[in-house]
């Protein structure tokens, strides 16, 4: 028995020793981004330190498609509101021949998509208002459980970034408050947030439609209205973070131009400061697309290298992309 | 030496078994409020009991005018646009002639509010609008810094009350986050909020102008408009509360029938949850009014009474209301 004990320590032991010696970021390659973020950290957490920064303060916010998660052939919210059409679609004969809806139901969400924010905002009323804020969060969850990347055949949540999960595990381990700020619909994203990227629902800030309080048989509900409230892209971004946080973040993450006045707003902040891209240039493990793309990373690639900020070439910088890759 | 470390030693162990003895929540009497407070908080944070409520699960909201603090004569922000709207009078002298800043600038905060909701919206945005959210802040800070309340001559955070801060530190001490939902403005409460309540500034939800990003002189900054956003009073706090934290609280606490959906949401949650309203019935040590005030306390007291909730008597159930009658 005794031995028994000891050979458990001692593998215990090992265990420590070897969780230690790979240190944070452990799917990150020992380029020029692992080491940016580390030496951040670092100097923001230390007391007495020039650029130390009281840990009230330590606020990082996230951009969520194609930052966290992939966002190809389209953002994941697509193939949601694509599924929801065709399951409501009996009710809605109508939608034959009326767009947006006529081409989800043909399968084609590109073609629906082309109507821009008006049609955009038609797909969202029509698979989120009427409904209440419990009956969508069910709706989400069982989605989200079950259906499966058109190309992959993975889960969506297994689509997303073993990296940056543990960069959001590293922040938070030094006392950051992790948000996302994400244009995607934030009743649609905060279902699984915590679970996912251990992001609390309270720390997630997205695009919504506006809502009404109300009693539906004696009980108050919360129901979705017919009406956009926000939506958290490009200069809307630093207006949610305001309004919802009331600080400025020390640390932002994005990967597309919709991100750079997040990135701004936190580069003009009086203390230090950090901020990041995340370069789509990995064709053969995930996607590679920039400035011309659906999602242009253009003027925010040329301001990140004017000012210094960090990118991360997916293809160079990271191990693995996926935690699926993990032996 | 021996004996004087001796001799800190017992008055250290002393001083602990004093604290210990004292318990949580010193300045409530030991009437049925402060039992209850206790009964629910020890129940929702004990393993394996019926009621447990996991930690990231433990939300409680709290009214600010009149719950925290007091809001007499006036909600205590009127006092502060009376005296920005003076300020800014020299470069508005066009507002002699015009309601509701005529009222104001003769000191009769009062007929000015009589122009109800627009009155309030053309002064909040006289104040708030075309400036950055850092300039506001900076207003702000100065003002709450030095000015004082007409009748105590005290400061108006000095005139918060003793019982509720030892309760929301309570409530924290057992892993609640605590938030604030109040019809006042979010930026005029954030700037102070954590210094007085230990509620940091993005758990403060409040009422708002739209704002715009922008930049000014090479700087990127977030300006208000002349556009109200959300009013956070009656029935739009569960919004504030669902768009804002998108978890229902398991505690509410509120003191007028502005709060009433607040504790309505609040309470047709599927778990344990706990209301207190907090009575003005103090007319010596604070003040007293409920049902036909210009605060009304009337469906919501009624409510209470129903449904059993809890309602503070300050008369009754608090030792102290201010932290200033503290020996």
């Amino acid at each position: 028995m005794k031995s028994f004990f000891m050979r458990l320590f001692l593998a215990l032991l090992l265990f420590a020793n070897a969780a230690f010696a790979s240190g944070p970021l452990p799917s990150w390659n020992d380029t020029a981004p692992k080491q940016a973020i580390i030496a951040f950290v670092e100097k923001v957490v230390k007391p007495g330190s020039r650029d130390f920064v009281p840990v009230e303060k330590r606020i990082a916010t996230f951009d969520n498609d194609g930052t966290l998660w992939t966002e190809q052939p389209l953002a994941f919210q697509c193939y949601f509101i694509s599924d929801r059409i065709k399951a409501l679609a009996p009710k809605h004969p109508e939608w034959k021949d009326q767009e947006p809806f006529s081409s989800v139901l043909k399968g084609d969400m590109r073609s629906a998509l082309a109507g821009g924010d008006k049609a955009l905002l038609a797909m969202l009323i029509a698979t989120q208002a009427e409904i209440t804020t419990d009956e969508f969060e069910k709706i989400v969850t069982d989605w989200i459980a079950t259906a499966r990347h058109p190309k992959t055949k993975k889960l969506y949540t297994e689509m997303v970034y073993q990296p940056m999960l543990e960069l959001l595990a590293y922040l938070r381990a030094n006392g950051f408050k992790t948000y996302i700020v994400s244009g995607g619909s934030v009743d649609f994203m905060r279902p699984w947030s915590e679970k996912v990227y251990g992001v609390v629902p309270e720390q997630v800030i997205g695009s919504g439609l506006k809502t009404q309080f109300e009693f539906r048989r004696g009980n108050p509900v919360i129901v979705g209205l017919p009406k956009l409230d926000l939506i958290a892209v490009g200069k809307s971004k630093p207006l949610g973070i305001q309004s919802h946080i009331g600080r400025r973040p020390i640390a932002s993450f994005g990967n597309s131009d919709n991100d750079l006045p997040m990135m701004q707003w936190t580069a003009a902040g009086s203390g230090p400061h950090f901020c990041l891209y995340v370069h789509h240039t990995d064709a053969k493990r995930e996607w590679a697309y920039d400035r011309k793309s659906t999602e242009p990373f253009d003027k925010g690639l040329d301001q990140a290298l004017a000012k210094g900020w960090t990118v991360v070439s997916m293809k160079d910088d990271w191990k693995i992309v996926y935690p699926f890759e993990k032996k």
